[in-house]
């Protein structure tokens, strides 16, 4: 057990939470809360802290039992509730914390697939609005996320929060070079769709059956030319009143849903 | 002009930044920035400060000519930097400051207007979330927007960024009683459906274009048994993967389009 706020491992986690470098360096990410731990897969976790405080309802509680058997499974080691609260990103640690390692998934992967549906982000900077993209992306049934390299921290913190484990599941890639990921999509057939405020034809008057991917630029400043340049095509959400765009992750969302329920409707 | 964080109407300021009841009581709301000056409707702004730097860039950037005029048709304050930061409630703020008086709209009218969608938001907390709703829900052609008393301030400085100026447009009322609000709209017509888990048919399976509400309720914990069963339908939105739920705003606006789609395809 754990009680030392300067204990090593401890000081490594803290720098794990503050430093995006450290943790790419390492090759994990860090997820809080016992939603997170169940939902890990067993092999990719490395290390497990669990306060004494949760150890106990989890020994004393039945709802518990599942989380019981995979922490005895995956081992654990036990910190105080300072220790824990230190540890944490979070003013209201759940006494829960892994450390767990990132996939690696290739680019060509992600376009090999059967029917991409593929979500292209250039430069997003807002934590929440990414991790509410994989969120969505994973309910849409979305089967990949391709980021630029100056795109927010995916395994930051808040990131992973807003996921809500959809991390685990939603194949995460990011690329160097956006527009010639746009190039090799082309050539493995796969359509790619700028949200642009040129496009002149509506978002649901496309035909995303067939393998897409949505190209979604920064929320400030939207796409670079470069990479709108790229596109195949230029789509364009409706909107009322005096709305100049909507929220990236919003857009983002309408895409997608709009894919689904065209490939629901083709099947 | 006024360089000294000690004034009174610089004390009062902060103290509406941070107190929702003060800014309730007064019956105002706070604005920051270009765009949220020049989209408020000159009738409510009650009073302006601006800093020295903004005013100087107003006054010698062409591209500032409309701020410029409506600066001279409302009335405004000079503040020092320092003022203008002390009453920002952000870290960077654009160097102009408006209080704007609430409008009152009334949930009569919001259900007596024709062919309404609304939007019923219970208990709803996270600013973002609700400021997103507001802002897309303009985009998508919402008629309005009620509120449980339990839910987030609509007039938190948060809340007003995220409807990005919606919040001038979109009419929004709170109300005590949500339940006696759907039925008081069954009385108009206006079917009310509940995005809810026990739900069978997709959200796209219904027709949206006659009067139409949406309930929406708290991120972690749905809507209160009595509102759900208050509603006429249920309605799911499918989820692909392990995905158990949407972010609230997401959802929203997934119902808040399809009701577009809907519309624009009956015209």
């Amino acid at each position: 057990m754990i009680t030392a706020t300067s204990n090593p491992r401890v000081k490594q986690v803290v720098l794990w939470q503050t430093k995006a470098r450290e943790r790419k360096e390492a090759g994990i990410f860090l997820v809080e809360g016992f939603k997170m731990f169940e939902e890990a897969p067993a092999e990719w976790i490395q290390e497990v802290y669990v306060s004494t405080d949760a150890l106990d309802k989890v020994k004393e509680n039945q709802n518990y039992i599942d989380i019981k058997e995979k922490l005895d499974q995956v081992g654990y080691e036990e910190v105080s509730a300072e220790v824990l609260r230190k540890m944490s990103d979070t003013q209201t640690p759940q006494g829960i914390l892994c450390v767990v390692k990132r996939p690696s998934y290739k680019i060509e992967e992600l376009i090999a697939v059967e029917n991409p549906m593929l979500v292209v982000l250039e430069n997003l900077q807002d934590p929440g609005n990414v991790g509410t993209i994989v969120r969505t992306g994973e309910g849409a049934g979305v089967t990949g996320v391709i980021l630029s390299e100056g795109s927010v921290d995916i395994y930051n913190p808040k990131t992973i929060r807003a996921t809500m484990g959809s991390i685990y599941r939603v194949p995460i890639v990011y690329a160097e070079d956006l527009i010639k990921v746009t190039e090799e999509m082309r050539l493995q057939g796969i359509k790619s769709y700028a949200a642009h405020l040129s496009g002149e034809k509506y978002y649901d008057h496309f035909d995303f059956q067939k393998g897409c991917a949505f190209l979604i630029g920064n929320e400030g400043n939207g796409l670079t030319q470069g990479l709108a340049e790229a596109a195949d095509e230029y789509l364009k959400i409706p909107m009322e009143g005096q709305v100049e765009s909507l929220n990236a992750a919003i857009a983002t969302s309408l895409l997608m849903y709009e894919a689904h329920r065209q490939r629901q409707m083709g099947e």
